[in-house]
């Protein structure tokens, strides 16, 4: 995937802090690529990035808008085309993760036509996945499970990824979704393959690698969420991970978008993901706990890591507060340096 | 889905018995719609119906050509393109199962539009199928699950209902495949649904009854099977099921497709399943074992059944040679008549 950078990342209308979280993504992870911010005057968030207009962005040296919102179904809107048409006028290229995809929006591709503009469906996945064979392969690969969807598997990886190349470690992030894909410039939007090539996919964007180093999987959903149970089984069979992370969010109340259904305990889906992942890599251990504490007291977090590692016998962080190191020290101690 | 019968079954070239699996269960399970076959001179294969020509099969009343064939990697080769252009060119609407469309093949749809007649791809699935929501629903439903792909769950499944209906029960079929939804009429290709979709597609093609009746949902693959696992995941979250019949070929030798992959044993693949099935309904029961043994002796067959029987504590049949009673009987006295 060829995205031009810099970005200018969209807020347009929305006042939904979850809604924006590929642009939030991008802006935390890729501050770098990150000129500016678009959003309308009843818009209250913020990423703390200029505000721009699109001319000024296109001065400012941006190339792509990257509509980095989700509303409720994914869907393009009238607003959201409009701002996008304005955009290519303007001189950007545009860059979206949702499922409605740019190129079924005949205003889009007509403008993006005229003025010689590109439009990225970040959702399309190639077309070449392989079904997938189990297969041991080289290398050695971690991989973020979760409580829940939207608990912080990409922050975690992406805050390993930090970490183990700090020290000194070859470890690389391996997208599996929209945001991730965006902030990595490749990977697999997991969720819009087709149910045969799960396994697949994965298999295809964490291939064998024989240079010591670590692939880092962007993991999905939860093998506990009703939904999307089946993109996560399929994502740890592709993975054959060697290292599970477990994430959760302490404060979230029910599973996502499921208030019928409870959290399950952290032990419980250890243990789950542990005898899933087994099935192609036997030998699959769990080296950490990343919990998100952004809604709690320092204090009260740090409490909560402490007793949490203490239950699971894991190293217990918040990667992206606290940082990695108790999980990086694991991983060196299991695997070596 | 409304595909005109009565069918012309198609082998064409083929010398693979798995390749026409899906010719030979229309012709197994509705051959009152099958008037006959079409095969060339080096097809060893037979289903014991007419062989004929399509002019011919026209005259005997036939509607369709069912292209029930799967050559390697789901593809329409040039010979299979030919023989349905000229089957279109003698009145035949065409019905296919195949991974490639015949609406994407130029040849076909020309054809097609010249003569007035239909192209069917059983495996599109329809457009508006919604994210699974896990709710509990009315109805009782069954699902065969199994120790691999191909272990005969589709025909275990036929024939509970055939049992069933025979004893005065409620109970309809609810395909999942191409060849299930060739005999049944409709159903979800469930290995050509988008990733996030897989239990939401189940919940849809299985909805609430409160008519008394069972619900009997074909299963896919495995979940033991590193390829597909993600597929069967879903459709257990999505299915519900009351009950589980556990499906099993005893003389694979190993996953199908995967040499390098062992089959779990009975009780294993039991116990994941139920622990898997339990998260969306908790009162899961399995119900029965259903054993493929068309590849052994009667008296073999018999004592294997017997001492899965006595092993697993649980029914065991082969449903297609030996009936379904046994099972049955369980399913009464677990849920009533």
């Amino acid at each position: 995937m060829m995205i031009a950078g810099p970005y200018l990342l969209y807020l347009g209308h929305s006042d939904d802090e979850v809604g924006i979280k590929t642009s939030r993504g991008l802006a935390v992870f890729r501050r770098e690529l990150c000129v500016g911010e678009f959003r309308h005057h009843d818009c209250p968030l913020t990423l703390s990035l200029p505000r721009m207009g699109f001319p000024e962005a296109v001065t400012a040296g941006a190339k792509t808008l990257v509509l980095g919102i989700a509303n409720a179904g994914g869907m393009l809107g009238a607003d959201l085309v409009r701002d996008a048409v304005a955009a290519i006028e303007a001189g950007l290229d545009v860059a979206s993760g949702l499922h409605n995809r740019l190129r079924d929006e005949p205003a889009l591709v007509d403008a993006a036509a005229r003025h010689g503009r590109k439009l990225h469906d970040v959702r399309d996945p190639r077309p070449d996945i392989p079904i997938g064979n189990g297969k041991p392969r080289a290398g050695k690969r971690l991989l973020t499970v979760g409580t829940d969807c939207s608990v912080g598997k990409m922050y975690a990886t992406l805050c390993l990824e930090t970490g183990m190349r700090a020290r000194g470690m070859r470890a690389d992030f391996r997208a599996t979704g929209q945001t991730g894909i965006l902030i990595a410039g490749g990977g697999v939007p997991l969720d819009a393959v087709i149910a045969d090539f799960i396994s697949g996919a994965i298999e295809q964007v964490s291939p064998a690698r024989d240079d010591g180093g670590w692939d880092l999987i962007e993991g999905q959903g939860s093998l506990f969420h009703p939904s999307f149970a089946g993109v996560s089984t399929g994502l740890l069979h592709g993975a054959q991970p060697d290292a599970l992370v477990l994430c959760h969010d302490p404060v979230r109340e029910h599973m996502r978008g499921l208030p019928h259904y409870q959290l399950p305990g952290l032990k419980q889906t250890l243990e789950a993901n542990l005898a899933v992942a087994r099935l192609t890599n036997p030998a699959v251990q769990a080296v950490g706990v990343a919990l998100n504490t952004s809604k709690m007291t320092r204090e009260a977090a740090e409490r909560l890591c402490a007793d949490t590692a203490d239950e699971l016998g894991l190293p217990c962080t918040d990667p992206f507060a606290m940082g990695v190191e108790p999980i990086v020290d694991r991983v060196v101690s299991c695997f070596g340096a």
